[in-house]
């Protein structure tokens, strides 16, 4: 769309079980930044099943993928997550591309993973709510914001942040103007019906609730990311 | 997560080309409903490849897909919702499974294909803000709302409307609470960078670019919208 404009070289980590609004929030906007490169990654280029059931090939596998990205990307979706955190190829690479990278990104728990591979040490950063106090694990400081930007890290928040995110990404990179009209292209204008979407504004009994489902779960990511703090020196 | 409730058949009609966004919107909250059958359908059980690269499989073609079904949904993207609005195996597909199914719904350019299956006769309708006033070639009235609620018809709007039309659809059929755990568990909280998102809002220059960008798509979705009005015999 944005003529001339530098190509640019977008780097989304795909792996099992992430959370397809995750992935497909930011990219729905990447794709649209006129003049872009942008593809999914994995270490090998097999099928990568998400959370939902769609099937996504790699473009590049941990080998193949430029060295030096405009935008390396991380979504989120804790079963994914967690695994991936306790893989040193999947942490040796981000550490290695997030470390030359213009601009390193997330949303949801995709920055437990920027943490773990020592990204985030010393940044702001968001992530999804129930996972945020995990950050300083990784020398962050976890942020309860929609997107945080601390100089070229971009996070953003739970899931659905991804748009936000998205969009704010589409800003930096090619103006306010280029970001509007991709909002309006997309028709985003939220509307919820309800304003449950934050811990700080959920009924509490809700906020116990999905503590309750998610006990076990929250115990197996403290575990996976003491265990990756320490990996990373930190603990 | 709700138990003993009633198992809810919903189907998902899956296109070559369709929006990722529009899916995944609305199946992040299906799939979390509990006791929930939710699948994607199509003419035949081979990969189906979205806007954004994404392969999915239908669990159903058009002979398996059960009889009556609790929700028929479609989602749109103009570029795969034009083929489809011109292939009878799509139309009487949907007008079969979509006059027994309780609730009748879609997000974006899908309600297209809704009307085209004469589905959205007398009702009212959203649809994605360039597509919406072709509805009336189906005997729908366009309502520039985020999610129409027409008796058992339930129509979102553009791309990401499917967010709000997924938990408005929550709300009604698993109640408030359930809906507004399903918010929090995703972190529904938009804070959208800019208030672009709808064309009565965003700056005239902007919808004005996009209407030139889109012109011929535009004219090629009046005459399929024309073409499936008269063969619906309203024009």
């Amino acid at each position: 769309m944005t003529k001339g404009a530098t190509l640019l070289k977008i780097a989304m980590l795909i792996y099992p079980a992430m959370f397809d609004m995750d992935l497909v929030g930011p990219q729905t906007f990447f794709q649209r930044l006129g003049d872009v490169d942008a593809f999914h990654v994995w270490k090998d280029r097999g099928p990568v099943v998400s959370d939902l059931g769609a099937t996504y090939a790699a473009a590049h596998d941990f080998d193949t993928c430029p060295a030096d990205l405009d935008i390396l990307f991380v979504p989120g979706g804790l079963k994914g997550t967690l695994p991936a955190l306790r893989d040193p190829a999947v942490i040796d690479f981000l550490a290695d591309r997030g470390g030359r990278a213009k601009f390193v990104t997330s949303v949801c728990t995709g920055s437990l993973l920027l943490g773990a591979a020592g990204l985030l040490d010393g940044y702001r950063a968001a992530s999804y709510w129930m996972v945020r106090d995990l950050l300083p694990l990784f020398g962050a400081t976890p942020a309860h914001e929609r997107v945080v930007i601390d100089r070229n890290r971009i996070t953003g928040g739970g899931v659905t942040a991804g748009l936000d995110f998205g969009l704010t990404l589409a800003a930096l990179l090619r103006g306010e103007e280029h970001a509007k009209l991709l909002q309006l292209l997309v028709e985003y204008d939220p509307r919820p019906p309800f304003d449950a979407g934050a811990p700080e504004r959920a009924p509490a009994e809700i906020v116990e609730n999905i503590e309750a489902l998610r006990a076990g779960e929250m115990a197996a990511a403290l575990a996976a990311a003491r265990a990756a703090s320490r990996a990373l020196g930190k603990a």
